[in-house]
């Protein structure tokens, strides 16, 4: 049975640019686990209302739907055990948890605001409205003010990425040797800032870049024929 | 051969406070390690030359002398392989490292701001000057206004903790089922903070504050036995 993927998509179909929905096919990738996506739209909560979410991801595997990209890669270890791992173990995967809490607030909520106007110029024209009036609502301010800032809160992304340039300058990963889920929780930001945002977000001589570069490289450069921005042209 | 761990001691010889120290205290404990304390001040940079090290801790196994206490949790998983491990393995390692560097930027930070007047208060009189001259060097300003106000720095640390909240509430330790180094690295921030501030870090109903008193347990109460305030008077 094949494996379908909800992927949020703007103006184009192939413009892909949720970080949740790249952390998940990353994983499907590290899986080596064959999916279609389909380009979905915050307008369309219809589509995936079957799976009880009203936001993607959503994964349908045979008759299965799951969503939410932590439940999603848990799902995939579960189902599909004699695969490439995701977690070394349940130590990982308890630190790996503690990671994707810490992206999620420490490096989306500045980066949003770095890239919000370039998110809103992207969208579809569907999506405009529901997008302006959620995030001004969240923001408490015009969207054009939140995201009228874009160096400072780029700045605020570049500090808190600190904790991580000495694990890369010592591992290859986050993961360590090789890649691992928390490798594709960091990556999805920098392919949503990517897919949408001209931003340079990283200093060539940044231990992240030459990850991200590592990142962007794997499975004959999967995420860097995504639809996007160079990372620095 | 014993195990010799140089640890930081406050004015009284059994008043152990420092963070980095602690972790390499619960590591040994982890592994099952018999060790000796030698009770340490900054003054005696002397008495730790031999290692190649200005400060603790400094750990001394047979004739052979580590310092840092990453380097230390390292060694013992390599020379005791064994005992229980510290990391489930490579990963966990990695992710571990990232966990390090975080504690000490995002809770050290503002804790110690929080807690550096009450840190002078209980250091020996020998060590005095050169705290106060040290961190006044570091903050750019005099200790009394560097720890003037620890209601705000107790508030930054408490939002600090946000990504670990999660973590304990779906798992017991931060490792996951049982203890491992990660747990150590952050419990000896709060060991520190309980072995020489009366300020409560936790409220009671913070799923961190379960989890501490689950760390404080460890061991028929190896923590909780030391010298310090408690958490919760």
């Amino acid at each position: 049975m094949a494996i379908t993927l909800y992927d949020l998509a703007g103006a184009e179909d192939d413009r892909r640019f949720s970080p949740y929905c790249w952390r998940v096919k990353m994983a499907l990738k590290h899986k080596g686990l064959a999916f279609d996506t389909v380009p979905w739209r915050y307008a369309e909560k219809d589509a995936i209302a079957f799976s009880g979410s009203q936001t993607v991801p959503v994964l349908v595997d045979g008759g299965r739907a799951v969503y939410d990209s932590w439940a999603i890669a848990t799902y995939l270890e579960e189902a599909y055990p004699s695969r490439p791992a995701l977690f070394e173990g349940g130590e990982a995967q308890a630190l790996g948890l503690f990671f994707s809490h810490w992206t999620a607030r420490s490096v989306h909520v500045p980066l949003l605001r770095a890239i919000v106007l370039d998110i809103f110029g992207h969208l579809h024209e569907k999506d405009r409205a529901y997008f302006r009036e959620s995030r001004e609502k969240r923001f408490g301010m015009p969207l054009e003010q939140a995201g009228g800032e874009p160096k400072k809160w780029l700045a605020e992304v570049r500090g808190a990425l600190e904790p991580v340039r000495p694990v890369l300058v010592q591992n290859q990963f986050v993961s360590g040797k090789g890649p691992g889920f928390a490798d594709y929780i960091l990556f999805g930001a920098f392919q949503w800032a990517r897919s949408i945002s001209p931003l340079r977000l990283l200093e060539p001589d940044d231990p992240v870049y030459a990850w991200r570069e590592r990142m962007l490289d794997l499975w004959d450069g999967y995420a860097r024929r995504a639809k996007g921005y160079p990372v620095w042209a």
